[in-house]
């Protein structure tokens, strides 16, 4: 008699987005000739450049041509791509990485989940809160041990080890979703050291490192010295190219991570080569493009674009006093609504016509908080922040 | 301290196709006048068909256009898709499903690694050898208990289940990888019947279905009544539609499947939803072009393509008196050697420049049998099997 797997019953039903989805219409329902301005959208909305859609045109033609065909490839990914993203890294961040340390995937979402399978369910798990919930429930469905560790005002939302802080794997996201927080190398240096003391891996997820416009914040937890020994990167191009709906994201696992005398490096291989088949020809041809001059100049032109909108929601929010986090290099405002946030949500959308995603959604520390993201337009954002701005310093 | 799946290194190592190559290779360079034809190809060579190539270039130029972009999608696949592979299981096998029993992926090999994450390890598998290797090891890597179950001459590589067989989930291919053996109706339903009856779930891979062209021979397992209740049916567009580098798959699961009160289907749509994002608009549009009458018509040539191969191929063994399976209803030829499968790769190599895969690298039910596939050109498979005759005649 076939046993399911009950972890998955552990799981919790997420109702956020629906929830949010639903008052929106029921207000728009009511009041049809009151335009909600949506500043909760957590997807890009500008398409592929022109250089990333030509490449993909090109590669879908190749497809259709014998000569040019391609069939199965390496599950690891495309040596072009990998050696397109070994440059990236030298370039936007100074770190050196080999080709078979980045293995490319259909994005960050699945290979953060898959990662799971190589440690033993015997493991306990450190998770900051509020958090992305893929990190939660990949670890649930295997019946691992969770510890939470908390993000408030005092640590900026950038939770850091402590002494008598037990665990074994730790996720970070730097730039975070959902607070935008980012860390410094001073912050990440302290996890790392606490993490090669302690014989932990960090599981970093950098699918935001393309905002992060100051040259003292890193893009990569590889700038930090020892990191190669504890830590795997998960970056996507879904944020930095607008691959959401195309799909390929690439993941650094360094040869130096050893554990027990096994290489983490050729663990992920494994599993890559077993239960994944690689990432389609044409779209590693278009993410090819991303890296080129043109593509990064296009790509970076789009996250210009976003972060004059967070630009224009933080001078808001500084202006009013209100206390926040992310918005500078991040497409993400964390701001403290001083009440409960679902109250907020309610009052922001009845009163100004302005929907947002209550923090409470995002893990217990997120209650009393708010998040705004930057993926509407410059108008709308602008016209957003008037209204926001009348209605609080009444 | 971070523990390790110790899973891992219970994986056997496959030198299977890296021995074959390098012998090739090695043959090649000593004997650069005597041209080696490739009879072991287990990729398509075709390249996709014009209607699939257009669909790819349209989508393309949509994610470009602020107005036609696709960002996110359901990680279950998209409507348009779904509703054609309904029509195309209706209009092909005469069997009915609901658009939410269709989930589409990057491919059948993610998901029939990744269901295994649906279930407790504290299962038994029953796999049949020889085998596809992704179903042994996808359940090693959960440490489960395997029972392998022989398929051999007597039961034409097509293994039944039998009193006494003990096992919880039961991994069947047909038409099969790699001995190219079909099961009937009869044989289907009578492992439909056994599966109702123990309470076991078959994972049905017909990855090759679109090669059976004989009316008297399923195509999907949900032609045989009572199938919906035990069955998940893996399919795939690398085969039919030569999408072995464009990667589209899917998979079935039937709303009926409950265990213990839980449903697979809904249990699936939430591991999608946690550790997948969805496949590539551009791919998924693709797809869809696969599935219309230009698409259809043009994927069937080739397959009509590389079954005259199957035909060249079975009528010179038919002379020769030399037993095979498959053939007919597949690209895989699985022929008896009457010598260790590794002596007659050597002979064939050395003394006739024919290269196929030895069928004790399928498992140990393979020995003493060898693999012919379909994917070269007809010339080059008629001067092989000339070279054959000739051989084996004396």
């Amino acid at each position: 008699m076939v046993k399911i797997n009950e972890n998955f019953f552990a799981l919790k039903e997420s109702y956020l987005f629906s929830t949010t989805a639903r008052k929106i219409r029921e207000y728009q329902a009511a009041h049809p000739d009151k335009p909600v301005i949506k500043m909760g959208i957590g997807d890009v909305t500008k398409p592929l450049t022109a250089p990333v859609v030509a490449a993909l045109e090109k590669a879908s033609r190749e497809q259709g041509d014998a000569r040019t065909f391609h069939g199965y490839g390496d599950e690891q990914g495309c040596g072009f791509l990998q050696q397109a993203i070994v440059a990236y890294y030298r370039e936007t961040a100074g770190v050196e990485l080999k080709q078979n340390e980045i293995f490319i995937s259909d994005g960050a979402k699945s290979d953060v989940a898959n990662f799971t399978d190589l440690f033993s369910d015997d493991n306990v798990i450190l998770i900051p809160d509020p958090v992305y919930p893929v990190y939660m429930d990949s670890n649930v469905m295997r019946g691992r041990k969770i510890t939470l560790i908390d993000g408030n005002e005092g640590n900026g939302f950038l939770p850091m080890p402590y002494e008598g802080l037990e665990g074994d794997i730790v996720y970070l996201c730097s730039p975070n979703n959902p607070t935008g927080a980012v860390y410094s190398r001073e912050q990440l240096k302290t996890w790392v050291d606490f993490a090669n003391a302690n014989g932990m891996i960090i599981l970093f997820d950098s699918a935001y490192e393309a905002f992060v416009g100051d040259k003292e914040l890193p893009r990569s937890i590889y700038e930090v010295e020892g990191a190669k020994k504890c830590a795997v990167e998960f970056c996507s191009l879904s944020k930095t190219a607008g691959f959401t709906g195309t799909r390929c994201g690439y993941t650094v696992v360094p040869e130096d991570i050893v554990i027990g005398g096994r290489s983490l490096n050729k663990m992920w291989l494994r599993r890559q080569t077993t239960k994944y088949n690689g990432t389609a020809y044409i779209v590693q041809r278009g993410a090819e493009a991303v890296f080129t001059p043109e593509g990064m100049a296009t790509c970076r032109a789009n996250i210009e674009y976003y972060k004059e909108n967070a630009r224009i929601m933080a001078d808001a929010l500084t202006e009013l006093g209100i206390w926040f986090t992310g918005g500078v290099n991040s497409p993400y405002i964390w701001l403290k609504c001083g009440m409960d946030s679902w109250e907020f949500f309610d009052m922001l959308l009845n009163e100004i016509q302005v929907a947002g995603t209550p923090g409470s959604g995002f893990g217990k520390c997120g209650e009393g908080y708010f998040r705004l993201t930057a993926f509407n337009t410059h108008e709308n954002t602008a016209e957003a922040m008037a209204r926001l701005k009348k209605l609080l310093k009444k």
